[in-house]
C-alpha cells in the first residue's frame, strides 16, 4: 500500500482552482488499493478522495467507472460520488496522470467478516446489481475466460516454482472451466467486492468502494467472487454458515434463477482461477523496487482445489 | 512514503478498548514521514493519528518525544497532542510495534515556501525553543558531530561513486566543522523542521509535526537546519530574502546573541553535512525492496559547497 505519484500543496492549489469544493484544511497521501495513488482531502465543505490513476488503469475506461459511481449513487447505493470540475468534467489531469475527485465515505472494512457482515455485504451486492440497471455505458470484463488465456501462458513456465503441480492445475482447470462457462443474466458487476472494498459501521454496510474492475458480466459471477473472498477462514476452510448468510441475503434482494444456482460451482472455480492468475502474474513478475508486496497466489490455488471437488451449489450454502 | 505495518479493523478495535476516544468512523493508512507507519483515525469524538514506530525509532526515546509534545502543547505550541490510554500511558503496543495515538492537525505543508511562509515558520521555531524550557527529560542529538564520524566512515568507500570528490568533501569538512563546532545557548530543538513538518492555513502556521528527531542541542543549530531546508530554490541557489524573513521573524521572538550569529556559517555547514551524511547512507545502503525512495544526497553536497564559501552570517540575511 503506497502512494506512487506525489502531489504537493502547490499542485493541489492549482487543481482546486477548477473545483468548487472550498478551501483545503488537510491533505494526506493514503495507502488505499494497490493500483492508484490516493489522497485524503478535507476542505471547509467536506471530505474527499483525490485519485491519480497509474498505468494499470486505462484512461479510456474512466467515463465508465466514474459515470457508474454517479449512476449508482443517484440510485441510493452509498459509493464514492465523483465531484465535477467547474466545467462539468468528472476527470482531469495532474502531474501527468488522469485524476478524479470523489466524496470520502466513512466506515471501516473488516478483515475477518462475521456471518452478519457476510449477509450485509451480500445484500449490498444484490442492491448494486439492481441499481446498475439502465447505466448506458458498457465495459467488457477484461479478466473473464478470454483474459485468462494470455495470463496463463505468461505464467506457465513459472507456476511450478511457486507450487508443485500449479502449472497442471491451471492448464486443466482453465480448459474445463472455459468449456463449461455459462450464459446467465448479466449487467453491471463490481467484480472485486472483497472485504477491503466494503465499509461498515458496526454490522451495517456504510459504503462500497473501488469500482476499478467494474464491468458487464454475469451477476452470479459477482456472487461467486464474494463466496471466494468472504467465506473462507484464515486456515483455508470454507465456512458454509457465512456462505449461507451471504447468499440468502443476496437472494432476498435479487432472487437467483435455477440456472444461476446450478452454475455456482463453475463460477466459483472461474473466480478462483481469475484471482489465482492475476496474483501469480504479479508474484512472478514482481519488481522488487515496487512499492507493494504481491499477494500470495497460493491462497487461490487452495480455494480452486476446494471448488474442483464441489458438485452442487448446496455445498456453498445455496 | 508508505505504510510498513498493517493494522486491521480488528486490531484497531482491540486497541481502542484501551482508549476513551469514541467509536471509529474512518481508518486509513497514510503516507507520512519515512520512518514509521501512520494511520488517520476519525471517531465520533475527533480525528487522530495512530503511529506505529518502526525499527529506526528507539522505544526508549518515546517518553521523550511524547512527553515533549504534551509539554509543548500545554505551552501553546500547536503540535500533535498524545492521547493517554485509560491507564494513563502515552504509548502501548500493537502488532509487535510500539505505538501511540496523537491528535490530528489540520493544515497543509508547502513544497515551495514563500518569504511569508519562511517568516511564519521562523517565528514558530523560536516559540518552540521558548516553550521547550522546563521540559524535564533530555535526549542527546544522535546526529551531532559525534554521530557524523561513524556515518562518514560507513559511506567513505561509496561516496565518490555518488559524486566526484564527495569523499574528500566529507572528510575535509567533517574535520573542519568539528574543530570549529561552537558551544552556544541550548535546550530542546526540533532538529528536522523541514517544510514537510510545518502545516499552514494560508500563510499562518497551523501546526508543527514529526518530533522524532527532537533532542537537546543548540537553538541556533535548529535555525541553521531551517536556513538549509527553507531558503534554497529548486535550482540550488540561496534566496537571501527568504533567509532574512526567516531569521528576523525568529529573532523578533527569541533574540540571537552575537556569538550565535557569528556561529551561523559553521552551523549551516554542520546541518548540511548531517543531512548529506544520512541521505548518503540511505542512498548507498538502499534496500531495493524498501517502500520508500531514498532522497538525493547531492542536494546537500551542493548546499554544503555553498556554505563553505560563506564568511559571514550577513550572507544568509542575518
Amino acid at each position: 500500500m503506497a502512494v506512487y505519484t506525489e502531489v504537493s500543496f502547490e499542485d493541489l492549489e492549482r487543481l482546486l482552482q477548477n473545483y468548487d469544493i472550498g478551501t483545503p484544511l488537510a491533505f494526506k497521501g493514503i495507502a488505499e488499493g494497490v493500483e492508484n495513488s490516493n489522497y485524503y482531502l478535507q476542505t471547509d465543505r467536506g471530505a474527499f478522495i483525490l485519485t491519480l490513476y497509474e498505468k494499470r488503469v486505462n484512461p479510456g475506461d474512466l467515463p465508465f467507472y466514474l459515470g457508474l459511481m454517479e449512476h449508482l449513487a443517484r440510485r441510493g447505493i452509498v459509493c464514492p460520488l465523483p465531484v465535477p470540475a467547474r466545467d462539468g468534467a468528472l476527470s482531469t489531469e495532474l502531474n501527468r496522470r488522469p485524476c478524479a475527485l470523489v466524496t470520502f465515505l466513512t466506515g471501516l472494512s473488516v478483515r475477518r467478516p462475521s456471518p452478519a457482515h457476510c449477509a450485509a455485504a451480500g445484500a449490498a451486492l444484490a442492491r448494486l446489481h439492481l441499481a446498475g440497471e439502465g447505466f448506458p455505458l458498457t465495459r467488457a470484463n477484461a479478466l473473464g475466460p478470454a483474459g485468462w488465456v494470455p495470463l496463463a501462458e505468461v505464467c506457465d513456465a513459472h507456476a511450478d516454482k511457486v507450487e508443485d503441480g500449479l502449472a497442471a492445475l491451471i492448464r486443466d482447470s482453465l480448459a474445463a472451466i472455459t468449456v463449461a462457462w455459462p450464459v446467465l443474466p448479466n449487467g453491471v458487476i463490481h467484480a472485486d467486492l472483497f472485504p477491503d472494498n466494503v465499509l461498515f459501521m458496526k454490522e451495517e454496510v456504510s459504503g462500497l468502494i473501488d469500482f476499478y474492475f467494474a464491468c458487464n458480466d454475469m451477476f452470479a459471477y459477482d456472487l461467486a467472487v464474494m463466496l471466494n473472498s468472504w467465506c473462507f477462514e484464515m486456515d483455508g476452510s470454507y465456512n458454509i454458515t457465512k456462505g449461507q448468510a451471504l447468499a440468502s441475503a443476496y437472494r432476498a434482494v435479487r432472487p437467483l434463477s435455477e440456472a444461476e444456482i446450478a452454475a455456482i460451482p463453475v463460477l466459483t472455480r472461474g473466480a478462483a482461477l481469475r484471482f489465482l492468475l492475476t496474483r501469480l502474474h504479479d508474484w512472478v513478475h514482481h519488481d522488487p523496487a515496487a512499492l507493494v508486496s504481491p499477494k500470495d497466489p497460493r491462497e487461490y490455488s487452495k480455494k480452486l482445489r476446494f471448488h474442483l471437488k464441489v458438485k452442487h451449489a448446496k455445498e456453498y450454502g445455496l
